[in-house]
Order: structure tokens, then sequence, then C-alpha cells
């Protein structure tokens, strides 16, 4: 493999691909598409449909399916971190093996609580393979989240905060009165206190199933919490992300 | 005007725009351009390039031009406050002289420091006119800077504080080591201490004089600095954004 491109493919809905991703997905001969186990079986078919509705030419499909990590660590970043190297040693064999320019799709943009980078680099500092790689960017999860609510996600001239769950419960810093909040397992805004507190949350944005709901959070977090509980449950997994403000 | 759709074009490379966003642009019959005076023409060629790239039908074009705005106020948000209602009654003026569905094309996402959605609340707002309108996101300056750069924006499992030069300047909230910086006339890099701070840089992002520059702060502030003035003089405008962490 001579080249490797990181395609950020928007976080659900087929049309936010952009017209540079299109060209990308053109120029490679192959591509790895990572599997995260079952439940997230639908994700890896969009990207699947994805492919199929843009590629002009014929292609080679390599699965590379991730070695299992601990969801629950205590030492968080330490266990992720092996768990990279495990996958680094993975895709090392997996890009070895092919020719041409390679491309590996991520959902969103591959910027944003995304490790497809940090396991390239890894690959590249092994030192066993050199090659090419650039990244096309992608619309987010956040700015679908804005979109379908229509909203804009700071205040005039004040800052936003992207945070995930595990960090929300440990408090927003002083002075931070604006989180967009991902990756929060655990309905993590049930711990802000305050009765002046409006939350935007979206499930599943830009997919066939997406849920929006929005207003007071002392009004709606119950909602939001059996909504997610139902939903979650019917299809086995769930993605979702909110937008907080004090 | 039935239906207005709000479209982010991307930041800069005209292929970074969607192809929910082509779709959209091709339903509409009229699109408002606004204007910001000269220094932005070429911003504003931009947007007529893409357009006439993309368009498959004949269209008309308003546009709008900003009513002059104070640019160095002390009450900041008082002064932004009143601008947006003149932008308004503009925009009001504007929208109920068409028919059909109208259409504005928004730089990077619609969610991130512009104020195209608040002025179309204050239409809706003001009770004169009636329309549906949607959201069509779009790829943000952040995630092109990333991507140039080819980097992640958050440490694993750790949050990002994205900014404007003015905030910055007041410091950053305790606990935030990672800040994405934009709107920044003046450099405020410079005022962040230590010598353990990195920097990535990038101006023009997709534009044929696209800049970067990264490295430790200390090192290479002083080349951002005299490059940033240099091409605001070259060119009679800048648009520039960055990651800084320590
Ligand atoms: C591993 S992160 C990847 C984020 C991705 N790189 C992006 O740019 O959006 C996954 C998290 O993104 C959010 N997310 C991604 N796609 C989503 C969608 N379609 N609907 C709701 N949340 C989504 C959720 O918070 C989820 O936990
Ligand atoms: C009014 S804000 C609009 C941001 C836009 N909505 C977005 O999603 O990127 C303008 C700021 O965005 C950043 N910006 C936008 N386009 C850029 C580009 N092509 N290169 C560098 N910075 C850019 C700069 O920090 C600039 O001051």
């Amino acid at each position: 493999m001579r080249e490797l491109l990181v395609i950020g493919i928007g976080a659900g809905d087929p049309d936010q691909v952009t017209i540079q991703a299109v060209k990308a997905m053109n120029r490679a001969d192959v591509f790895f598409v990572i599997g995260k186990g079952e439940e997230k079986r639908e994700l890896v078919d969009l990207r699947a449909t994805i492919l199929a509705e843009h590629m002009d030419h014929e292609y080679r499909v390599v699965d590379i399916i991730d070695p299992p990590r601990n969801r629950t660590p205590s030492d968080y970043a330490g266990v992720v971190d092996d768990w990279h190297d495990r996958r680094a040693q993975l895709f090392e064999e997996k890009f070895a093996a092919e020719d041409g320019i390679g491309a590996i799709l991520v959902w969103g943009d591959p910027s944003l609580y995304d490790s497809t980078l940090r396991i390239v680099e890894r690959v590249l500092a092994r030192g066993n393979l050199s090659f090419e790689y650039s990244v096309i960017p992608g619309v987010t999860s956040a700015q679908a989240l804005a979109a379908q609510h229509r909203i804009v996600l700071n205040r005039v001239g004040e800052p936003v905060h992207i945070t995930t769950g595990r960090r929300l419960r440990e408090g927003l810093p002083d002075g931070v009165d604006t989180a967009l909040v991902m990756l929060d397992a655990e309905c993590s805004f049930t711990h802000i206190p305050g009765d002046q507190v409006q939350i935007w949350w979206g499930a599943y944005l830009g997919l066939p199933d997406e849920v929006l709901i929005s207003g007071n959070l002392r009004e709606v977090e119950d909602e939001i919490v059996r909504v997610r509980a139902e939903l979650r449950e019917r299809k086995g997994w769930i993605m979702d992300i909110y937008l907080i403000r004090r």
C-alpha cells in the first residue's frame, strides 16, 4: 500500500458525505472496514451503502475486526493505550498485504473522538511500513445535532466546551456554561444541578430512527432517560449526543 | 418566500460541500448572498463559484449588504444585538420580496460563530413573515484545520474547548488544556504563558493561499505573527484558526 486516505463520511445521513470524500473514495483500490462487533453492524452496513452508491470502479474490502477492549477500566488511558497497540499491529498486517491506495471511512470527522489517526501514526512509528497519508474532513455529529435542532452551539462571542459523559460527571470547569457531550453511555446530564439548564438531545442523527428531544433539563430529563433506554433495548445499540447550556 | 434553507458549504475548499448541500441548493429558487464589504469579496466570489458549479437550473441571486458594525465596542454583546436587529429588518424586506424557496449559503457550518440562524429566528419573531426553514450542516474550519495537520482535536477521552481570540486573552478555564481558537484578529496565542505549549495554525484553509504552521508555541509564535501580518497585508484580509495544547 503506497498511500492511505482517512475519509470522514459524516455522522449518519448518507448524503452528508462531501464531494471531496466521494472523489477520495474513487481514488482508492481497497477499503479497510473496522468492525466493532455485532451491535454496530448497522453502521458497518451504512458504510457499505455509501460505498456502493458513490464508487464508479471495482474495489476490494478488507475487514478488520477490532481486538476486544475493556469498556469499564479503572486505568482508562492505560487500557486505551494498550488496545491501540494491538490495533496498530493488526492494521500493519492488513496494510502490508495490500497494494495501491487504501482508504478508511471514519464516522463523522476523524478529528473528534476517533482513534484512526492515532493508529495510523502508530503503524508508521513502528517503522515497518511507509506510505503517504491524508485526511478528508467530514461533518461531525455535533454539526448534525445543531442542524436538526436549528441551533447555534455558542452564545454570541462565547466558548463551547466539547466533552464526554465521563468528564461531564466530574463537573464542568468554572466559567464553562455551554457543553456539547458525546460518548455518554450513562445519561450524565442527570448529574447537572440547577433548574436553569437547557438541553438539546439527539439520537441516531441522520438515520431513519433519529429522535430529538429538547427543553428545560429538569422537565425533559426523565423522558430522555426513558426514551434512550427503550431505543437502546429495541435496536441493541444507541448513539446519542447533546448540547447543554446553563 | 415559503421556505428557507440555511446551507453550510464548508470552510473554503469548494469540494468540501456535501451532497446534501448540493441537493438543497438545487431545490432553491433564490439565493440571498450576504456581503461583508470589499475585503471579503473573494469569499463572496467563492460562493458564486460553488453555486455555478453545482446548480442544474436557473436561480436568482439577491445581495444583502450588511449594515455597518462597530468592530471595537466596549459593550460587545449590546452592539452585536443592535446590529442583529438592523440585519433582521433588512432580511425581512428581502425575504418578503421573493417567492418560492430561498437559500442562504453559510461559510463552514451554521452552528459555529455564525449569526444567520439568529437573524432568521429574529425575522420570524417579528411576526410579519412566516416560512418553514431547515439547516444543512457543513464541514467547519475546525475540521479543515485538523485534517490538514492530520491531528485529532482531543486527547484520548479529554475535552476540547472551542473559543475566540478575545476569550483566550482572558485566560482558559482551569482544567482546560486544549483549545481551538477562532476569530482571533490579534494573535492572542502570544499571551499564553509556558514553554510546553504546542500550536497547530492554519490560514485560508482549503483556499489556494492556504498556509500551515505548527510546533512548540515559543519556537513558532514569531513566525506565525510575521507570516500572518504579511499575508493580511498582501490580500487585504485573513481567516485563521488554531489548536493549542498545553
Ligand atoms: C467515537 S465518537 C465519534 C464521533 C465522530 N468522529 C464525529 O465526528 O461525530 C462516537 C460518539 O459520537 C456521537 N455520535 C456520532 N454519530 C452520531 C449520530 N448519528 N447520532 C447521535 N450521536 C452520534 C455520539 O455521542 C457517540 O457516542
Ligand atoms: C465567523 S467565524 C465562522 C466559522 C464557520 N461557521 C465555521 O464553521 O468554520 C469565522 C472564523 O472561522 C475561522 N475560519 C473560517 N474559515 C476558515 C478558513 N478557511 N481558514 C482558516 N480559518 C477559517 C477563522 O477563525 C475565522 O475567524
